[in-house]
């Protein structure tokens, strides 16, 4: 169990999860269990290249050199400040005898586990970054462990509109999830269904028999989510209101899914939701206790679920959502595009 | 709906619920569907107590002054720090024509909602209190709306044994209806086993035929409860530990019980964790974002629970473990004789 996990990575603190560790071993060597890639390409998270960017001023160079020095100091991209890391793409290199993990050298893939605890060795410098994007061209090797999510990239879906799904493929597989042990014919409501992980939710939603209740924040996500097809009523209303979010659904929901990311959507996602129904947490701005003191102060009788980035399947089913849903792909590039 | 839920006593932000609520207006005078109790004890939430304890370094008038600067600022015991509050005992003093809440003025009651969204009124400067227990004696006046729930106190029981069990009763209830949806003999492992949430957690999970594990923190805990006869298996181990608690549990558990009051428990209790398991995180020290990315990075395929305080029943439930269950009863004794 200690390998699979990393554990054998970890520097300093001794004793923690890769995640939390303060410096990583990234020796390129592998261990039985590993898989070495030879990465193409890192995707910063877009809070952390928010605080560097605004730190150095939008100095590239500067940029770049952060990006350097946290990758050298820590053997993984984890920004001290934000405490987020972001993906990456590559070409799986070498893959141990006892690694569990679906792929074969030469596979242009995805890390579907976060940058925070991934072994990373950059050896081109950055040279092709100008520091002035998330993108982020590289050469160098990452470390997958033997418990850990890979994402084959498909071949027909550009690398950036796969990566876009891979980020937030555990909401629909976990929607599809929950949906299905309710009767056929359920209510399932999504605060911020115009969003990546919000429509996708949607899609898994209609596509298990469900109607569908879709709550946004503008008269344009409305109108841009209108023509989709996703949601079968479709309310326009601030998350962070729970009477307004109440209102705004009418007849409590047996599934509400939260997936805005701003902090104070918590009750009026219970209070939308009906006695016996299921309230899934997807937005990482979620509080924990704001959630449970709120059920409780409504004596709401509602099961409440911590949205689990990683449901098995979850990318190819995220994936067959958007190659067989048009209108989730055509929200998908135009989110793309507008970036 | 928006009275019953307590808006008209949100001062401040307005349009959220009393428990989002910075500050509540306490006014004693009542509104139709509300209820007024005259209060005679608090009872601090623990991870609330520990945090001001911690910061007053023990000193008890310290601690005092900064409830009573709490209360009057707020309108409500809701620490601002660990956003938990507590429960109260009291008795009913005023009942609206229109409150659905079944008391009469003279009953005995405990509130079982959070401190967190009770407008409350200090009048006695907590003189009773040396500030050196969660235990609170107190006089003022506290209000329940009408969306709300109420324990009277049982004639068989000490005030303050019955308020220590429904300050965790949400725990045995969820815990109960959990452990029946895995086959009999499920493994079910509580983290801080032997504290008031989890030997209540213990007894639910044992009484619905579950094999059980606690992992305690000291080896006078797992001495106090090895006579108990409610955990198959005692470990000792540092719940902030990952790898040691894993160690300790063995086996992955299909059910994970989270009750130690500390923050980093998070990972530990998934990597104990079956595929197919369920983490029920009941403390309020709970990170979100650990738990949901701990899973993510773990490749973890756990339901992930938000231990709801509310559950249809929950305080008879938890009163009819205490009865019928002897070593609860002493645990409890003892907790309350040493706080």
């Amino acid at each position: 169990m200690t390998e699979s996990v990393g554990l054998g990575r970890v520097l300093e603190p001794t004793g923690v999860l890769p995640q939390a560790a303060w410096r990583l071993d990234a020796d390129p060597a592998i261990g039985p269990d590993e898989v070495r890639i030879r990465v193409r390409r890192l995707n910063l998270d877009a809070a952390s290249y928010r605080q560097l960017a605004g730190k150095h001023e939008g100095d590239g160079a500067a940029i770049r050199a952060e990006v350097l020095e946290i990758v050298e100091t820590r053997g993984k991209m984890h920004n001290p400040v934000t405490g987020s890391g972001g993906m990456l793409i590559g070409v799986v290199d070498e893959v141990g005898p006892d690694s569990p993990l679906p792929v074969k050298p030469g596979d242009l893939v995805a890390t579907l586990v976060s940058l925070t605890l991934t072994p990373l060795r950059i050896t081109d410098r950055l040279a092709g970054w100008d520091g002035l994007s998330e993108q982020v061209p590289a050469d160098g090797t990452a470390i997958l462990f033997g418990r850990s999510i890979i994402g084959v990239l498909p071949d027909d879906l550009p690398p950036e509109l796969a990566l876009a799904v891979y980020d937030v493929c555990g909401a629909p597989a976990l929607v599809d999830r929950v949906v299905r042990g309710y009767p056929a014919g359920a209510t399932v409501a999504v605060l911020g269904g115009a969003g990546k992980s919000g429509s996708l939710s949607l899609a898994a939603a209609k596509r298990a028999g469900a109607r569908t209740v879709a709550v946004v924040v503008s008269d344009s996500e409305r109108d841009a989510l209108r023509g989709a097809g996703l949601a079968d009523a479709i309310a326009v209303a601030d998350a962070r209101d729970p009477v307004a979010v109440a209102e705004a659904i009418g007849t409590p929901a047996d599934v509400t899914v939260v997936c805005v990311d701003v902090p104070g959507c918590e009750h009026g996602a219970i209070l939308a939701t009906a006695a016996g129904g299921t309230v899934i947490f997807f937005s990482m701005a979620t509080s924990f206790s704001a959630a449970a003191l709120g059920a409780e102060g409504l004596a709401a009788d509602v099961t409440m679920l911590v949205g689990n980035g990683f449901v098995p399947g979850h990318a190819e089913f995220a994936v067959g959502l958007l190659r067989s849903v048009p209108a989730v792909r055509a929200l998908f590039e135009a989110r793309i595009a507008g970036d």
